[in-house]
This record gives C-alpha cells, structure tokens and sequence, in this order.
C-alpha cells in the first residue's frame, strides 16, 4: 500500500473481519431507503480469503452487470480455492454493481449511473456513488493489486484481452504491463477511454496499486472459449503477483501489445439502420477502407450507407446488435503500441 | 393457387399495383390512430418485382424485429434485382411486424403481441392481427410459394438452417422438403413450434402454399457467415421454383435432415442465474449429460446448479444473453428426423 | 326508436333514473379489478334532464381524453339547463373514456384501446369496450338522436366543423345531413374514417338514431372561437330537434358540404423530422403543389424533404405536433362532396 | 367427475402424471415466446399427492399475486403431507397467476389481465387466458372439488372468511354450503362479484365441482392469525370431503351466513384524497351512518368529505391503502344471509 | 432562534407573511419547469397560525409521500386550531414531499429521491433538494422547536411510537428527550437511521432546535389507532412547549426508552420468497432465536428459509409486504435504552 | 471576446476546425456510454461558416427539444448561407439539446435534466451538463455574441418576440438591448426566469456576449408566421452585429419594451381540470380580472372555478394544453418595462 487515502465517510457495514485468516462469503451492506424497503439494504457480495503474509489483490466483476466471465471465474474462487494453496488475502467482489447484475444491465436501474464512469465515488451520493467510494476508500487501502474483469458486455463483441490502463508513474506503469502480461490472454491493449479518469482502473492506478483489467468477448452472454481463458488468466496473474505458488501457466513473452488511438479507432454510425459489417474481428484494416454498411430494412428505397475506417489495425471489437442510431459505436480498430513506448 | 381464401375486408390501401410489370417499391398503409397521430398510418414496406409467367413467390422478413440477414437479402432484391433477368412475379415484405423491426425487438411495441402468432389475423383486430390479416388474406391468395426468413432473434443464437413446417398434406410436405432442401443451408430442420398453428408458416400451408422457413443464427445481431448463407439460399430456391433461371448454387444432395422431438429437445432453465453451457452449437451430446450449469453470481455461496440434455442430438441452438430466470430455454437439441419418414 | 337492439347483458349500475324528470347528475359505474383497487369501480359521468314529451337525445364527449371543447359544453348544459326549458330527454356524458379524459390522451391508458375503433363494443371485454357497450346496448335504444362532440385532440389542428357520418339508409342520411347542417358550423363535412365501422356515430347509424358528428379544432387545447361555435351549434341542433324552442340561431343555409375523399385526401409524412407546413388551414391547394418540408433539425447537410398534395380543395387539417415519423398525418384536404350526392 | 367438459386444446405440457400414486412435484409449462425467451415456457407450478381411491381435489393459491396465506398453506401440504395419510387425489396449484406471483400484484405484468376474469380461459389466448383453460379444460374435468384460496389482496383488507360461490343448482349449492362451513372460518360470505361469471370459482361451480372460496385477510401483506385460519380450514375441508381421516377440528355449527348485497354494500370514493376510516372491520354499522372522510392533504384549506354506508351490517373490509381516487373501494358492509334462504 | 444558519439563496416565493398574526393558509411556489409546464411551479402547502409572543414550531409532514396520521393531524390543526387558543407561532407543512404525496409513494416520483436523505438541501439543486434547503434555510432560522411526523411508509408496519434523534450536544438531548416523552406514544424510542445526518430531524438537531419524531404504523394506511395518538401526541408536544395551554393530557412519566442498536437490530432477508413473521409486534424476542421463513411459493420443492433475530428486545416493526428480496428489512428489534444513558 | 473564462476540461472531441474558413458542417462528439452504445458517442450538430476578419457569433437551437423555429433556421443558414457574403465567423448549433430534440421533449430523455437549468455546466457530469459546458467553456470563449432561440415549447403558446436578458453590466445591457430591437420581432420582452442564473442567456451574459432570446409562438408546433419572423430577425441581428452588409430588414424603432414583473406575472392553476382561458393572447387585462376557469369535465356538479390576473398588462402567453394540474402556469402577463428602467 502506498497512498494516504481518503478515509471511509459511509455508513456500510459488513461482518467480514478483513484481518481474519481462512475464507470468509458474505456481503457489504449499504443502508438504502427506497419505496419498496424502507429500512433495508443493499447487499454487495464480497469473499476474502487470507493466510500468512503476502499480497493484498482485490479482483473485481459486475462492474457493469452484463459482463460474465470474470464473476463466474470470481466465485469459483471464492468457493474453491483452499488458503492453505496461497499467500496473502484475496478480496473477491463479483458484483460490484449489484443491481445492475441483478437486472443484467450496463448501468444501474436505481440510479442510472455507470459504475465505471463515477470513481472515487461518494460515501454520501446515490447508491452507486457509495459503493464505489467503500471500493476506494476502504478496500484499495488495504490492496497492493487491483483486477477489474470486465467483457465487452451487451453492446460489443471484443477481442478477449487482458488491459493496460496507462499511468503517468513510469514504474507503475512498468509494473502494471508486467501483471497483464502475465495474464497472458490472446490480446493485449493500452485502453485509456479517451482519457477519462472516473474509471475502476484509474482509480487503482491513482491509488498506486497495480492494476489489471480485461475485456472477455461480451455481447451479453457467456463465451465458452473466453471463460477458459480468464480462469486461466487470473491464476496467472495471482501467480506473477506472488500469491500462487507453481500455477502458473508459461506466458507467451512474444505477444504484442496494441492500444485504441484515441477518436479515429472507432466507426460511428451515422444513420439508424441495420448495421452490416465488412470484417470479422481479428481482421488486419485500414484507414480509408470500407467498414460496413447500414440498411434501412424498413425503407427498401434508399440505398445502404458505406462507412469507414479512421485507423490502421485489426477490428478490436464490433458493435453486436444489429440495429444502429447515429453515434453507436459499430467498429473499433487496435493498432500497434509501439510509438509511443 | 390453390385454396378459396377468406376474402380481405380491412381497410388498408397501397399505391401497389400487384398486376403491373416491373418494380415497384412502396408501403401498404394501415390506418392507425394512437395517441400521437390520430389519423396516421402503419407502413409495411413491399416490393413488387414481375416479369411475364411464373409462379407468385412472397419472401417475408421482420416477422420478428430483431432479425436481420431476411430483411437486409430481401432489401437487396429489390433494389437489385433485374426484371428482366426472372420469370413471375415476386413480393418483397422485409419488415411486417414493422414496429417491432423500428425498435428491434420480437414482439410489437404497439400491442404486445408475437406476429408470429397471430396468424391468419383479423383485418379489425389490433394491428400485428391486421397486418397478419392482410398477408394471409390478401397476398396469400396470389401466391405460390411463401418463405419466411428468421434469424434466432435476442434470445437465441442458432445454427444456420433452413427450416421444414411440417404439413399434413403429404404432397405439399413433399415439395416443401425439395423447396427447404433446395435452400442449402448448413442444416435442415423440422419445426413444429410444438404443434402451434398459429405461425406464419403454418398458415401458409394451410393455404397450400410452397413453404420455406430459415433460422439465420441469431443473438440479434449480424451475422457475416449467415447473411451469405441466406443470400445464396433465397436465390437458390427461386431458382428452385423456375423464378430465377441459371442462378442456382449446387445444392449438396446428401445432407441430412434433423427435428426437433418435442418438450425433450428443450433444456429450461430452473433458477435465476447466469447459464454457462458446456457445449458449442453442433457438437454432439446425449440425454442425461450435464448440459450447463446456472452460476449465482450475486450470491457466491451457492453452488451452481447443473441442467442435464433430455434428447440425443447435436446443439442446435442455445440462450444468448447469459441472464436466465426459471422457464428461458437454455440449448436446444435436434435429432434426426428418419424415425418418423 | 327504430331498432330491436341486443340486450345489454353487462354488470355496470347507476342511481340514475332514465324514467324520472327534472334533473339528474351521477355516474355509470362499471366494475374494476386492477391491481390498485381488488373491488373498485370506473366511474362515467352522466346526467339526464328530462321534461315531458319529446326527442331523447345523447349528447357525448370524451370520446378521446384530450379533445375539450364537447366535454365543456356538455358540463354546462348539465349544471345550467332549466328542464322547463325544454321538451324530451337529454342524457348528457362529457367524458365517456374517462381514464383518457383524467389522463388528457386520446386512448385509454387502462387498456391502450382508441374509444372510437371498438363500437358496438363487448360488455365483457376491457373496460373500453365495456363503456362502449352500455352506450350502444343499454342508452341506444332509448334515443332517437345522438351527437358525439369531438374536436383534433392532441395530434391534428381542424377547422372547426359539423361532421356527417355516412349512412347507406338513404333517409337517415338525410336526416342526417339537416341535422349538421342545423349545428351551423363554419364548414361541414363528410367523414367515413375510410370506410372503418367501429365508431360511435357508426354505430349510431347502425342503430337508426339522428346521429351529428363534430370537429372542434384541436392540438389538445380548448379554442375560445372553437369553444363559442361548440356552446352555439350544440343548441342549434337540439332546437333542431325539437327539444329546444326560440333558442335557435339562424341556419346558415348555403354553406356547402366538403367531404375527405379516401387515402389522397391525406398527406403522410414519409421520413422522420420536423413538418414545416406550406399552408393555413382554409387555403386552397391543389393535387401536386408542395405541401410542406420535413427538416432533420438534428443533421444540418441533409436537406428538408419535400411533400405533395394528392388532391384539391382546401387543407381542412394539420399535424399539430412539429415532430413527425413516417406514416404521420402531416395535412388533410377537404374536397367538394357534390361529385357523390 | 359429473360434466362432460370441453377438451383441452392447447399446448402446455408436464411431466406431472395425474394417475400415478404417492407424491409428485413439478410445473405445466406453457410455451411462451416473448422477446426475452423466444423458445421458453411459463411455468406453472403443480403437485399431486394420490393414494387410492377417494375424491380428487384442487386447490388454488395464487390467482392473484399479492395474496400469500393460501399459497404457503398449499407449499406446506405438498412437502408435508404424508401420501399414506389421505385418501384420493390431491391437486396442489399455488402460483396460478405465475407472472403475478413473481411480481407481487394482483394482475398479471405479462397482458395485464386479472385471472379472476377471463374464466374458462382461452388455450390459444394470451398467457392469463391460456393457464384459466388449462385449469377448466384439464384439471377441472378430472377433479370433485375446488378450493380457491384468496385474500384481500394489496388494496383491502378482509375480515378472514370462507366464501360461498352462489350456484343456480340447488344441489351444489348445498353442497357447497357444507364445504364452507367446514372450512370454520371466522366469518361465513357469500360473494357473487355482482353476478360476474368470468372467475374460477364461477366456473368450478359450471363444471359442477364443490366449490369453496376464501378471503384471508390481505393488505398484500402475510396475517399471522389468518395463515393458521387457513391452515386449519384447508384440513378441515379436506377432512368434510373425505380425503383426511380423522384430522378435522371441530365445526362451529352456529355461525350465520353473511353476504354482499350488490352495489349498496359498496362504499366508494368521489374524491382523490386519504381516507380516513371511522369503524373497524367487524364493527356494526348502518345505512346512511358516516363511514369515513376523505382528507386532501395536500391542500389544507378544503375540509374533508364525508361518505356514508349504503346498508346495514358489519365492516367486512376497507381500503388498505391511505391514497384514493373516485371510485375507489373504501369499505364493504356485510348483511345477513338470512332473507334469501 | 440559535445558530447563525446560511441564509436561503433559492427563489422560491410565498404570499404567506411569517409576521403576521392570525391564520394563514397557503403555498410555498417552487419554479419547476419540466416538460408539461414550463413556467409552472410545484406547490408545497403551508399555513402558519400566530398569536402574541411564543416559541416558532415546525410541524412536518408527508417528508414520504405514503406516511397519513401526521398529515391529517397538520390539516386539522390548520382549519380548527383558535389563533386565541395558543400562544407563539405555529409553522404548518403537511406534505413536504408534495410530488411523492400526490403519488403516494415513499420517494419523489420527479427526481427519484428520498427527501428524507438530502438534508439541509441545495437551493439550486434538483426539487426534492429545494424543498428541503427552503426548510433548512429559511423556515428553521424562525423556529425553535421542529415535529417530523412520520409513519412506517408502505413498507414498514411500526409500532406507533414518538422518536428521540440523538444529538451531540447533551443539552438539547436533554430537552428533545422531554419533549418527545411529553408526546406520550406508547413507546419512545432513539433511532439514529445507523448515523446518517441527512435527515430532516438530524438538519433539525443541527441547527440547535427542540426536536420531535414520530413513527405512527404504517403499512400505507391510515391506522385508526395512531391516528388518535398522533392527534393528542401533538397537542401534548405543543403544551409542553409552551404554544398550547390546558391542553395537555398527563404524561405517563414511567415509560422506558428503547433504541435501535445498530445492524443487529435489524433481520434482513437474503432470498427471494413470502416471509411469514412468528411473532407480532411488541413480542419480547431473544438474539439467536427464528424471527420467520422465506416460503418460494412459485417453487414447492424448495424448504422455506429461517431467518434469525440479531439482538433482545422487542419486535418493533416488521416488513408490510409480504415479497421479499435479499436485503429487504424483514424484522427490527427495539432494545432497552438503558446501557448508553 | 472580454473574459477569462475557465478551460474546458472535458472529453468531448470534433472534427471541426473553428480556425478554418468557409462552411463546415459536423458534430461534436460526447463519449457516452449507456446500456446500449457501451463505447458510443452523443453526437451535438455544429456548423462553422467563417470569412475573414469580424465578429464570432453563436447560434443556438434546440436548447429544448420541442421548440422548432429556431433549429429548422439554423439548418437554412448553415445550408445556404454564402461565406463570401458575411464577415467573421458563424458557430450555428441547432440541436443542443440532442437527446430531448429526437425525443421532441422540452427535457432530456437521457438525465431528466432541463438544459436551460445547468449552465454554465459540469464537463464530468451527466450528458446535459456536459453539453452545456462545452458551449461555456469551450464555444463562449471565442464568441463576441450568443443568439439563445426559443419557442413556447409543449406547454406554452407565447407571442413571438425577441428576449433581452437582464444584466447587472450597464454597457453590456445596453449593448443586448440594441441587438434585441434588431431582432424587430413584434415584441420585445425582459426576461429573468424570476432570476435564475443557470440559464444559457443568463451564463452568455455572464461571459460578457452579446446576448439575444426569443420566444417564437410554441405549442410545440411549427408557426408559420412565427418561422418568418424569426428568419428575418436572425438576420437583421446578424447585420445589426456587422456579419451581414446590406442584409437587414428596417427595424421598426418605436416597439416598446415589456418585462414579466415577478410572481404577479403568472395565474397558476389551483385545481385539477380543463382550463378555459377568456382572453387571446395580445389583449389588455388588468389585476383582479378573472382569467378563465378550470371545469372539471369528469364531475359535473361540481362548478367551474374562476382564475384572475395578479398584473396589468397584456396576455403574453397561455398554456397550450388544456388539462391543468395545481402549480400548473395558465396564463402569463406581460407589463411595460418603464418603470424601471
């Protein structure tokens, strides 16, 4: 831990005993006073599991409630991994942004929010605020590392990755490339989100722990071959972090890394339609070239409209439903890292 | 044409002429008087594409709103296709459950209802009955041969297949298995929709109709591979039916044909939950193998629940968004159809 | 009354006396079981005032909930109108489709039906369709006149206006046609809703009562000119019919009759956008001038798309609403009805 | 069984086998295609419990969702009643309203409908319409008797009773009489929904079963008393038809009969407002008395509004919400039976 | 008056003069312009009833929008109390939580917040936020005594009890702990809502006045009972304040003082199902004994799941509905107050 | 330009180039990530015409989304004006308010937020707060005027009529003034939303533009009239500013000047029902004077109730909607501006 962090403001409470050796399953319980339930709460679940010294790694799913792979991976941890096999503590959250995986939502049907664009939080905002101010003011503290499993949820389809979350500390950031590499999944990206710093991993990053994120597939559901991948991913990183002994599978040093340059790695849509793309994911683009088009299936009349691509790379990620409105994301491209290294 | 249809008495108008040569692209006009438009109308988009003597073919999509490789093959015809280069008469209705089609979802927005399963109509009733109510009492009348091209919408991501509906009339089951089989999809199935009569396919039969139906992936997105798959197919049938002459693809005479065998085909999920399957469409499984587990990802100390295959067969189909609640279809499983030839 | 009509056979009761004379002001109450009230009852306004011998005739607004300037009329006719002053029985309903009327839209928010396309109704269907039943099966039959006050309501801007209906009985029609011309409205026309069976003054007809029709201006609005005509013709009529003596105005004799002649009188907006209408209503315009422009505010390099009129005569109404999608009603022609007579 | 009923023609389906012995939990399923589940199944759930010969009984919790006492007392019977205890055949339905149930109202989420008023249903209608059929067409013509477990439900709260379905044959409603008054609740009602024939026990009389009703309390809440009423009472109907042995306590022979004598039992709200009640359920009132004032707080300077009962008896039920709208159930009085024996 | 508070910077208007003596009734007008008013306001209800010197008491109600006995007790006071009769001046605010009030919901149905979690407000933020920066800014700089009256709301059912907010500063704990013991409820307790201070009585506290809470039932309705003790309750308070004379009723000086002593007191549910409580309010209860069931009523072959008490005590309120979801406030348990005095 | 005005901090990004002369028309791009579109972007239209040396003026349509004489002469401009015939640079938006402007709300769909209600905004906010930032701290920046063009909106018809937003700098006020009477609309009125400071004329007066309003008619329609007037007028302040040469229309120099004087300007509604107005608006009226009168059309014996003016002056406005709820503005009077001047 290397920060002096703001303290913890809010009024959650838990029985989990952080400093308590073996596993521990339960919930952290925020006081919410809705219509339907006056004096309840909501119910945030959390496992630690703890023996001897070591590192403190936080891993974290349900940031946004329709990405599955890393919360299923989660909880099978949280069930299956005997602490006598490891070292240090491990916070486990599935579902951070409860009621958004309860409804298997991006955001949060209570408040609207996006639980990755309102870091640090508020202790004393609406229900999202506050549990992502108990995550940075009371959980990153105690942590040396943080793991954010995200997919590419309902709306995209992306290349499974393990992410970079760029940092201005030039030995985080040397750290941090080391832990996702380690991951060792098929693709490795530099995603800043053009920049924004409410995000879970920002947050991480500004808290000084290393950080790792990834984007699992997506489109809402559950990727067999992504599910593999992050299981493996994540004994892998617990292994390169020190908290797993003799897990760890042989990383493939080779793999490059690539990184979304800024606006011109995306193709937006422009009309409402059906959008028809032009390339598989995975696929080698450039700039210039056609991406898709969109059909108007309900005016046979005119005629489908060509976008496409801002950038030179490989097709990252695409758009998954079909339907489109001006401004949706259809394509996004990723392109070498090297330049700017 | 063969039947004495129930004459059209609703009130729709279109500037249409179905007895003229040539193309022509426009809408059939249903008067509808909601709130925001008190003497507006519903427009269905239609196509008519005519050149001398043949049959009378009417290729329907959007009987779901979230499917797409119908209605963008559909689109394509009739901005494309040369009169001069076919024989009959072909109707193009790419979107007629056209509120659905707008907000890309199965059912209509304006009345709840399932298009497909509203069939033959009612030309007073609410206005998916209308619409359904114009096709099978209107343009049924001055067909042929009907095709229906659905994808697996939202909620299902399927095989690639062209579909049987079963008749009982066993000349017509006849020519409708050479029409499917002249498709060439990947598969041909046997649907029933467990005895339903109430589809746009059945009604088509009933009226004595040539009749194919697709299922063209799914997930409510795109598909690349499918969208080829369906434009090649839809050609290769009007080829099939003397429409199209010297278009057609080889159709690959040994392929198989598979149904599916009722409640057993099915695997419903029994909890709520996020629904891992074990298995990828096609793969072979067998009554009683686990098929999948349901993992509670906001409660980590359950453990997941296990749902078991009722039937032999390959995967044909299963549930897209990782979200189950009790009673989704979770895999389909299709055996082969010889039993019963 | 010149009908056997079917029986009333519904549960709905009122402490409402037909037989009895002076005045009476209650409800229709018609059991209702909706989640918010197990036991509970939708309450119709109706008030009854009768003196002797003479015409019963049915005054109604709130056939739509948003259209104000019948209901007004109607509600001051009941509180003001000295039963010495007049001859029959006037059974006054200013708000038959009473949760619109309380929600100020034109359809029902308890069951999304439009009021007027479910006559002669169901008196065990929803509760639309039951309040249409009791008027035509239980208040029918004890008329002999009926006037059903409707102005645009929220979606159109009419030109205030006595409405015939059109009757295939060739004596009723006439009747009919004297009895709006006596409501002495700036402009009187012949509507058919293209030729749709299901309204109130249908089935009006279809039960032989004097039927009257109104369109009172609209956009959801009450018009201070549209409310003076509404109080005025309301009693020109009733004088008509003999229930008013010395009370009517004098009858503009020579005012000619317009009719909407079928789909060409209607121009539907083709594209999404903002109409910019050409014309006021009152003008006369001609098949094939511009009509308007839709502008897509939102994407400045398209340009505005242009609409054509498809008949002559004078634009009798207008989309009030400047947002429009396609199939809207953006204007309407009234043509000359002497072609017909 | 004593009617020759109309055959089901739908196509739901179980693994339940009616004519098997011992024990047997599970679902009909209900195919069901809405946008989130294209391939799914509604599912109903179902019980049976069989030994020998003996009467067939079915009893229903769950018609509407937001009544609990019935339904726990049916999940009791199935997981605890011994096979070797009881005699004949026992049909346990506790969720029928399935879609209700799940979201705690009184009509269904999915079509709006209320299931208490769509008997005998319809096998090809909407989702509500499709269960009451598989009720009245599959279950009713194996069955003897009925037992329909309600309470107030979220919006009144009852004074717990057993109810009497009035039935035209003379017999049966002797019958009936005797089931009731086994049930020993603490008050005995007759109830005829003002003549409505459209509920389930309407249509279990139709069919010439037994029938007994039950209000238990209600307020959408679970009552500690009327849960063990109703425990109780259920055993004690079982023991009255012959199915228990030696498990009946014993009958209070003397309680009257009470009943709802139409409209004037009813006292409704005219104005929106809080009702404030002025008598207890159970107390003594009379015709013309005050019953309660409407109070607008929200608008201190219009005093409150007075209303009065409509007949003499007890309270039997009130209002359970504070907020009323005009015609609003706020009190029901209860009358002897006596006058129409 | 006693602390210096910030002076209110909103701009909110008012014909109600606070120096006037006599009986005032009117609005506090809030500009509000949301879609279907532009220039509108919403309208909080206030009268202010002076006479001579005195203390200033705050009486509010409807802080939640479904909460009846305080309400109805404010309105009365405002129409019936004899200016002559008092002493001071009395601030009346029946329905602060207007837009919730007409809604009758705990929440505003504008804004989506709880008014009774944004104190002291913000004059410029969103309505809920200006109602209460208008009572904490410019109404409390007038008082010197504030009553909250509150009841369970629709999801609580309470004991009927007046409430002591626990206050830092030893001598206006002293004197809110006389005043709340002058309302003379059956049970006085201490809650502090676990800490939170953005509550009206905790702004109250804060900004130095004689502060008095009330839980009066609950369950959404007018409880006969409480509203009884609320009427007197509030009388008492005001003579023993000073405002009113000869009006008290003696005070039982011997009833004990309970608390809510932190998460233990509360028993929240942690599935989905019916609860089914085992004791009624006001039952002494010990930690570690069952407190009630879950019953999956949907879900026969599932046991019910008890749930346990956390603390001694008595049962102070219990959850109304009988739905629950994990996290849902089932039971709470009120404990002798004694240890921390 | 004659401020310092604090940097946009913000992510929003564009092609646009505002240093390049001639026409071009774009977007700006606000990253915007909701359930639908995780990586998309809300898509602002923009369009920059420049030509050498001369004044930078700001152009806003849309700042509500119901309000069309504005953004429909935005487009016209940007389309059609010649850069060679103006000087300086022209930033015309006419849909700032994107997401209520497609909804043809006066309030975001997206966040509930009134855009008029968020300056200067908050770059990390919500989608409306963003909006509103990079117009002030972005576009405010390099602008020397800001024309705000407003109509009435849904539930206002106004006068059409140029707004002068009051400012505390008298040679700014001065300035406004004089571009104001350029506009030559048929009123000119002060406005100070009763002194809201949160407004977009109120934050580009506060950075020192030269600020322009309107208000052109409303009802949430197209005015023909009011669609000249305001294309005339926004020429004639473009010439007054010294963008335009030759272009200006005579400005009728006489046209006093008007102001809505505080709360006495507005009548407010006091009952639910339909409000009929008795005056149009332009005429004279005087305080005291009755206004026009709600009729509760469901409830006939109930009495009209009248409304009065609190102002002398002429109806400046009235509601366009008939159905009024309490706090709801009927009618609006505007009064010489003299006396304070």
């Amino acid at each position: 831990m290397n920060t002096t962090p703001q303290p913890y403001a809010g009024n959650a409470f838990t029985e989990i005993d952080f400093e308590k050796p073996g596993r521990q399953i339960g919930f952290i319980n925020f006081p919410h006073s809705p219509h339907s339930d006056a004096w309840g709460v909501t119910q945030v679940p959390i496992a630690v599991i703890s023996n001897g010294a070591g590192p403190t790694v936080v891993i974290e799913g349900g940031n946004h409630g329709d990405e599955y792979e890393g919360p299923i991976t989660i909880g099978e941890l949280a069930r299956d991994l005997d602490p006598g096999s490891m070292q240090g503590r491990l916070i486990l959250m599935p579902a951070n942004n409860v009621h958004a995986v309860l409804a298997a939502t991006r955001t949060s049907p209570v408040d609207g929010l996006n639980f990755n664009r309102v870091w640090p939080g508020d202790p004393m905002g609406s229900i999202t605020q506050q549990i992502a101010a108990y995550v940075a003011h009371r959980i990153f503290p105690m942590a040396d590392a943080f793991l954010d499993l995200h997919s590419g949820g309902s709306s995209l389809d992306i290349l499974p990755s393990a992410i970079i979350e760029p940092s201005g500390d030039a030995d985080l950031h040397r750290r941090n490339v080391a832990a996702v590499q380690a991951f060792d999944a098929p693709y490795t990206v530099v995603i800043s989100n053009l920049g924004d710093k409410r995000t879970a991993t920002a947050a991480a990053c500004a808290a000084g722990l290393v950080t790792v994120g990834t984007e699992m597939r997506g489109c809402g559901a559950v990727s067999l071959d992504a599910l593999q991948i992050c299981r493996r991913g994540v004994r892998n990183v617990l292994a390169h972090l020190g908290m797993l002994v003799g897990d760890a599978s042989p990383v493939c040093a080779e793999r490059p890394i690539l990184e979304l340059r800024g606006p011109s790695a995306y193709v937006y849509a422009t009309e409402d339609g059906i959008f028809e793309p032009f390339h598989a994911n995975g696929e080698q683009v450039s700039a210039g070239q056609p991406a898709g088009r969109i059909h108007r299936i309900w005016d046979m009349a005119t005629k489908p409209l060509t976008l496409h691509y801002g950038a030179d790379g490989i097709v990252y990620g695409r758009r998954h439903p079909g339907r489109v409105a001006p401004g949706n994301c259809c394509v996004v491209v990723a392109s070498p890292y090297g330049e700017r290294k």
